[in-house]
């Protein structure tokens, strides 16, 4: 089952949509929104698969579904935790840096607690007023929960998991030195994400969500050109059981919470770290990994950040080449 | 005007309390819950302020407010950022582990971003299952902003300060500085805070709000006596338009947002850390400080964190010596 929100109130209007996102059904004589279809799951989700049955019965009302009109499908969210699973990319990302990664870090996740009263459609513009702040990408998978309580395991938190979708993790990359420097995390490097048209149930994704990780390439073109294929299900050294976990550890998660898998990122097949697409490798899902690469081989960082009138396509295409989650697409803009 | 929510769903009931807190009236017919009220505040709290005075003229049915049987006015949030603008405490807690402290932190606030999902009622126990967790709490004002568009002013953001009340920001103490070292913030060592009885709108403060700060002693007892009544106007280095606008440097904040001064302190009459209570002093908004001085002056903790069944209360008294926001009053429990 597909579940989108269309323009309607801040926290939007529920649809179910096809599993060809062409067409969708106003879902709220079920639920007026996600948010309230999450917080009575247990309820309204066997409601929402028939309403989802009729639908591909075509034996419903039902109107076309356009992603450009789509809000995200939690316009705001209680909780939104973005973990860093692929710990290859954190490895990377401190060798250019020059410091040095803690083995615990293969083993205890990191976890970044972030913004979530503004989660950005997924054809809105990245706004950027200033070009200096080294806006950047980050193309991840992310689960919402259920209701999960405090000191859950990584098998029970797995059962909690109720929708899986895509990400924008948008980043100030030059902000963000100074800001960890100060030792409390990230605020100001880390503005409103933008996510998927849909989030899909486990379910609807068969053979590729197993072993808490969705499988496939992660799809990112900048500027119409490719620029990323990893695939998620690769060197994800923490799946989203474990994720969900970690956060629950010592507190409640409310049910809607947002999980993300951190910045997909692969090794390149002999180890190293991966080349870009034109040269055969799987490409990278933030420019920060092909800076990181660049200064570690070169001595600097030659590709740069995101510019006004820039474009990125984030997106994951099914057996068939057809998007599963919808595309991320957006546009950096002035704000 | 006083509003607090009583048990009902996810979010509560509104109510509009009266101002010695003995009162309310339902407020469903003008906003279903607190969250619905900030929404559309231009249109709803006109609305609230009639409800208020015929609350306060008697003029319509009313029930006994009991604030043992409140939620938290905001019972989930889409927004809980805590600032340190208390440097004072800062520095001595830098101090206290031999850290420098950069002179920076006078001029460009700290702030971290917290989990919202959960807000405990004021009277909810504080759930610790392993008390070498090194339980702490830490006493604070909250202000609940309206929207606020991005790159707000100071002076713009006092404007859209809707709501004031206080917090019980519950650290895990002992879990903190691995979790720092890792660089990416709070995640495991910050779970739920409990909000006070009711927020306030700032005219109801009168004198007390100015500045964009809130005056007066914020109290605090441990086990019923008296460990904190540090002034909350004094030695707040930033006000909270200042917290707000640094919030909102790149990003739009949604309505409902709450952001905290952090916890509490002031300076000795003398400019040295502040003395505990039974010394003549004004003593601590947190357990942490005075195992901070304790450090500094003899080389070592005394004080224990919290442990099962201690109690705490946090509350500020009007002229009048009535609680204006109502008590925090949380017993430690074993979760």
């Amino acid at each position: 089952m597909k579940l989108g929100s269309l323009k309607g109130g801040r926290d939007g209007r529920l649809v179910v949509v096809s599993h060809d996102l062409a067409w969708c059904a106003d879902a709220a004589h079920i639920a007026p929104t996600l948010q309230a279809a999450l917080d009575d799951w247990g309820h309204v989700e066997p409601q929402l698969r028939l309403l989802d049955t009729d639908l591909s019965h075509e034996a419903i009302p039902r109107e076309r579904f356009h992603e450009r009109e789509a809000l995200a499908p939690l316009p705001r969210a209680f909780q939104w935790a973005d973990g860093s699973a692929y710990v290859n990319h954190v490895a990377l990302v401190r060798q250019a840096r020059g410091a040095e990664m803690p083995d615990s870090f293969w083993t205890d996740p990191l976890m970044y607690q972030g913004a979530s009263d503004e989660m950005l459609a997924p054809r809105a513009p990245i706004p950027l007023p200033d070009e200096s702040w080294g806006c950047d990408l980050e193309a991840e998978v992310v689960v919402v929960t259920g209701d999960v309580p405090r000191g859950t395991t990584r098998t029970e938190a797995l059962d909690r998991i109720l929708l899986v979708g895509l990400v924008n993790d948008v980043s100030l990359r030059n902000l963000i030195p100074a800001e960890l420097a100060k030792g409390f995390g990230f605020l100001q490097s880390k503005p409103a994400s933008a996510l998927s048209p849909v989030f899909v149930t486990p379910d609807e994704l068969g053979e590729r969500w197993r072993d808490g990780k969705l499988h496939g390439p992660l799809k990112v073109d900048i500027n119409g050109k490719p620029f990323g294929r990893a695939d998620a299900g690769i060197d994800m050294t923490f799946d989203f059981g474990t994720l969900v976990a970690h956060l629950a550890k010592t507190r409640n998660l409310g049910a809607g919470s947002i999980v993300g898998s951190g910045t997909v990122s692969n090794r390149d097949e002999d180890g190293g770290p991966g080349r870009p697409i034109d040269q055969g490798g799987l490409g990278y899902s933030c420019i920060a990994e092909i800076r990181t690469i660049e200064t570690i081989q070169g001595g600097k960082a030659k590709t740069e950040f995101l510019r006004r009138d820039d474009q990125v396509r984030i997106w994951m295409d099914d057996e068939d080449g057809h998007p599963i989650f919808g595309l991320i697409e957006q546009i950096v803009a002035a704000a």
